[in-house]
């Protein structure tokens, strides 16, 4: 609670890089629509987070708050809202079993019922609904295998998902900015809070090359590093050739690299094998959802191998063979929470945008039958919109279609520009 | 003809510069897939669509060739081909009149029918078999109007679709990699070619940021230029300013920027009264598909403007009152392929290998029923399979997913390996 | 002293990144070149320096040390070095009078005299050296007015100059370097550490665009940021021009930049009467040497301005009339050693090599009469011999001249391989 | 003669390019300083060349003009000239024996003597004044061996210079912005012309990271290319690995890359061993001054090497035992010149403007004693001078010295900024 002032003082910065939120809370905010409406959040509980929930309450919510990882938490921003504004649940440096306490308390909102809205990044608060308490162990087991938005469609598959979702994750205004913009910014941020290392001149190895991976490679490419990429996908990998990136397999390069960060989504990219014959000191990190990019358990149970913690998150790992040592950050959980502070809060406010304007739909529909039990999108316009309120900040101006030109191109003046299944 | 051995040369090396259509060769080659199949194609006539049409005879087919704009013929890839392999309908400077005429020719497949297969790049074989001989002065018209693909959604719409289509434009090895690629390497060479201008230290502005705009942007400020970017949708105005361009009107920068290029696939988007606006000099052109983004109307009626043509394809226009002039390329046409040789060869490559698997697919279905007179997308598969053609080339070596990994991503060890909804 | 476990793992690190100064080691350790040298220095103590001054003792010598700011202190290095290996007199957050005392501490070896050797980056040790102590208020003043080389020049033109020194800063390997690459590196790391603040997207205004101008408008550029350039010198202005960035006068941005770092090596930079224009919450820092680039004074007196501190070293100045505030780092003084930990362990390899060469130049010769009472540059060989040093851990392999060539260009197989005044 | 109007239709496209040059015709043309001086020039004759001896007759010169290479003259610009304003001799294809002549007649002003003043970029012209023409086989040999200043300090060295000369070509305004920015354009650019080829996810190795190197690497790395250096100095590599850019022998990649361009002022860079290693049309130029740099004696005497001609300036050699080729590219000559039109007007404005500049101190000083017959660097204010005069064409704005800034750094406010021996 001693750094609150500090989290209010940060908070009041981020607002200003925030203008989407902000935005937001001029638009709705006189009428309070979320009035009556108790939302639970599951999402990493930073400053800019706190800057969310502070829109949803200046919107006339009601709201209980946890962290969907146990590294990612600001305690400063945790404490601002905590004593302003909100229930927060959530310290840096959980425990998995503190993990789903938090969550628990977050979804308990006293007798008569649970949450009317959930805000879940990574799933885990819609699978305690759908699952109950005392499947943890399960819990536990299955966040290992599937991130948020995954477990969402599949609960849709398998006719059990228990009310309308909108996945705000497929938004391009989130997904080809967070991930790409924000990775871009918070990797050679996290890089060198964590390590001080001078990036260019090094080898930099990029474990997939999809929005995340993009963002990466090019913030290692930018900052003079050598960038290799490797990739499953063709497609991928020749976009990867195009910017003048290698592609080859992480057996080609292991030896060479000083650099590792997985971004694939999926597990065992990096395995202890591979760490045994990396360079000494070299960089082993993951910048993806999951911890399991990088084989954590085998380097743990390797035989004689020795920790040597620098700072927290920041772990030196050596083989007994070799007395050569690996540097793994962040326990091998993202990175960029673990040793900075994640993303940046512009970037956010175009995530956090997205999320609001999901809950406002959500709630507003929720007796129309507008949304069936199922995951839905965002529909074009409003991706659109949430853009739009984010180019005044940069002293950006659009240009406006003629009704000329509109008719010609048969894409009305206000938008949206584009097909559903446009790329950008 | 007398250019043909020239021709036969230039060919000779882009087809080193184009594994996917060599693959097709080798694979499909033996067993003539195409044998009894007439083909006609509307498509610039260049050295790399050489390799296409002889890639489509090596596989069986017969062909009758003509371009798709008036400049864009490469006249020793027309006489290598009308020499060595196919019917060819096409020079460099064609009068609208000649123009038409030629899409007759190549779709004149003499007594008893016209062409199974149809190669179209802005649709108007198609129109012309739709609309017949008669309704010409309307194409014109029409020309002015939609693109190609646009063209056949409309008729999909109005069900007048007389048979089955492939749209392959929006395959992603042919969106995200002609279109990006391709004018990131050819906006810079026609700016050479023309005017042999240092792009260094100068302004340009960029009309549109899709897929073209962004590979012409990227390649102006990688020449060193201060790129501003016009747009009328916020999602990709947002995206150019992450990449630290500036997002302005064309009229807040029309007198001071030096180099004009517009990529919207609109019309109307430089206009004579902004040219006179311009700087002495100043670079109009065009790497849209239509002529119609430049004013050339209003310019060329403009009392008193006088045009000077430097070399061909590069005039200057001066202004009676100020004796300023602006240096407009290739007739306002695509300056790319009017005042270079268009994209080269290993991204076209690309490109083609989509039409060539999309008429293998339409031609070996013929019958089957599997098509419907409707618009079609490549299935991703066959996306992915004509990237991973073009990976040896360039020395990459692609990951393979294990089994357990496949199973925890729930994607096939072989692909695809992305949802059809994926943005790249 | 708690720290100097922690500043032990990290000197640890740092030595994997400094191979340079390791190579030194290996190289001259067993000879005990050093033997009876008392060095004393005075150098941001952080832990490359601690690298070096451990580099020192292994070559035998005897080290006092201070640093040269008082900000720039990582206490867990000075803690790890006072343990371990030398006598040091440092702490982040020295007010002046410490400074002073202990720059004397520093070169107070007892009784019977004072140091063989300085390392003097700011030129204070020397200055008090040849002042005496009870110059002292006058050093404060001139701290302002002059940076270390300058003084040394300015003393070496008045003859007052007591003891040969060697000049490093000019070293190729130090100023195209460390000012570069460091800057490009530790602008952005500061930027981050202190405000979190996204790059991508904003305006930031790089005051200066000499080497250290030119890798702080790199980071910017990289990063996503538009930058604008200020200079005073046409042909610096003119190569930032080449390079795509806009160069205008602060007075032309003041009011629409978010970012604004001074880099000049002058004074009265950013004057209170410009931060006062600026958009709320713009960050004002300064990477040069003295903090007078940003008019602080002016800022502090400023009639009802408030300041609140963020955290230590990032601090937001509120003017009373328009409530917007600007966001000062580090109070004005060097931003990158002040925010985050100054330029990284490899190309601080690079300098600090540069410095134990000639430190043991300066010894070898000091009896000699090789070298006068007057400031001398590293030999070309020598600058050639440190980088040379530093290519095997980024593994580059040299090519070497044959006979026949060499012969040709007339230039000796082994270098130097450029004349003196050739500028890289 | 006939393109006498499009050379002249070219020239005044490019004077709007030449902010320099232009600005001594306004500044120096009233006064007539050149008024009875003979002007002999060996240099490129292209374009850019014309304005620059329109430039000197327009001060008042009489001027006789020659080429310095075989390939490099513009025809239609030596034909608007030699209509318009002075003799020339050149034209594009001389044969070594028509060279030697040209550079006799641009040296004979009949009798009664020679030229006044040489403006002489390879030092072909000052050779032949200081030989006398029946050396002429040996300079042949000669041509080889050393580069035009060079041979003027060799001169200088050996006591034989006949009369004072200025080293234009360390101006910092020509050697860091014709080598550095002028190649950045110029390579890209012949490589397009001459061959078409995608440089994107290309390897490129470029040997030799000077000046011209640097610009040759920073323009194939925009382009999407994946560069390696190959470099004799330590110093060069470390700043290309600071780049991110690979540093290896060309032993080491010669099998696996697609593009090899030469840099270096050396010979025997690439030898004919090296050719038959490549990839099948892996492409090789050379834009150093000298083609000795490739092994163009040992490819045409290679047995059973075959030339097939694809156009001017671009031949494939095919090796008899592999059926493989590489692509030379104008004959192993400058293939910026050869292949397309050399450096863009405006950095070739600021060489040229420190051309005049020389010419007219020399001629001015004739007879003042003030140079001796040595070779002399242009002084810094006229560098500076120069660089002022090409920024207003780009919209610059300098910022001025305060009277107190200035005595602080002790720089005047007028200039020069910087030492002379400042890197930039």
């Amino acid at each position: 609670m001693s750094q609150a002032d500090f989290g209010r003082l940060e908070l009041e910065l981020a607002e200003v890089e925030m203008p989407g939120l902000i935005s937001c809370r001029t638009e709705f905010g006189p009428s309070q629509p979320f009035k009556g409406a108790r939302i639970t959040g599951s999402l990493h509980m930073t400053i800019q987070t706190a800057v969310l929930i502070e829109t949803l309450t200046a919107l006339g919510a009601e709201v209980r708050w946890c962290s969907c990882n146990i590294f990612s938490t600001q305690d400063h921003a945790a404490a601002a809202i905590a004593r302003d504004s909100a229930a927060v649940f959530a310290w840096k440096g959980e425990t998995l079993q503190e993990y789903w306490w938090c969550t628990e308390r977050a979804l308990d909102w006293g007798p008569g019922g649970g949450p009317d809205l959930i805000v879940d990044d990574g799933g885990d608060a819609t699978l305690l609904i759908h699952e109950g308490v005392k499947a943890e162990e399960e819990y536990e087991k299955t966040e290992e295998t599937t991130t948020g938005v995954k477990r969402l469609y599949q609960m849709q598959a398998n006719g059990t998902l228990l009310f309308p979702a909108i996945n705000v994750n497929d938004s391009v205004t989130k997904s080809k900015f967070d991930n790409l913009y924000g990775c871009r910014h918070s990797l050679p941020d996290g890089l060198m809070r964590a390590t001080d290392v001078m990036i260019a001149g090094k080898v930099a190895v990029i474990c997939g090359y999809g929005d995340v991976g993009k963002g990466c490679a090019a913030a290692m490419k930018q900052a003079g590093a050598r960038v290799i990429v490797t990739e499953i996908d063709p497609i991928c990998a020749l976009q990867a050739l195009m910017e003048g990136l290698q592609v080859l397999t992480l057996e080609d390069v292991v030896s060479e690299a000083d650099i590792f960060c997985t971004t694939t989504g999926n597990k065992d990219i990096i395995m202890v094998d591979h760490m045994r014959k990396m360079k000494n000191n070299a960089i082993v990190c993951n910048i993806g959802h999951f911890d399991n990019e990088i084989d954590m358990h085998g380097l743990e149970t390797f035989p004689g191998v020795k920790r040597i913690t620098i700072k927290p998150q920041t772990d030196r790992w050596v083989f007994p063979d070799t007395k050569s040592g690996v540097i793994v950050l962040a326990e091998g959980r993202l990175m960029n929470l673990g040793c900075a502070t994640g993303h940046p809060s512009f970037v956010m406010s175009c995530s956090f945008t997205n999320q609001v304007i999901a809950q406002l739909e959500l709630w507003n529909e929720r007796s129309s039958g507008k949304y069936e039990k199922k995951v839905y999108v965002l529909p074009k316009h409003l991706d659109e919109k949430v853009a739009a309120l984010h180019l005044g900040k940069l002293g950006a101006k659009l240009t406006k279609l003629t009704k000329d030109q509109s008719d010609y191109i048969s894409i009305p003046v206000e938008g949206p520009y584009k097909p559903a299944h446009y790329r950008y």
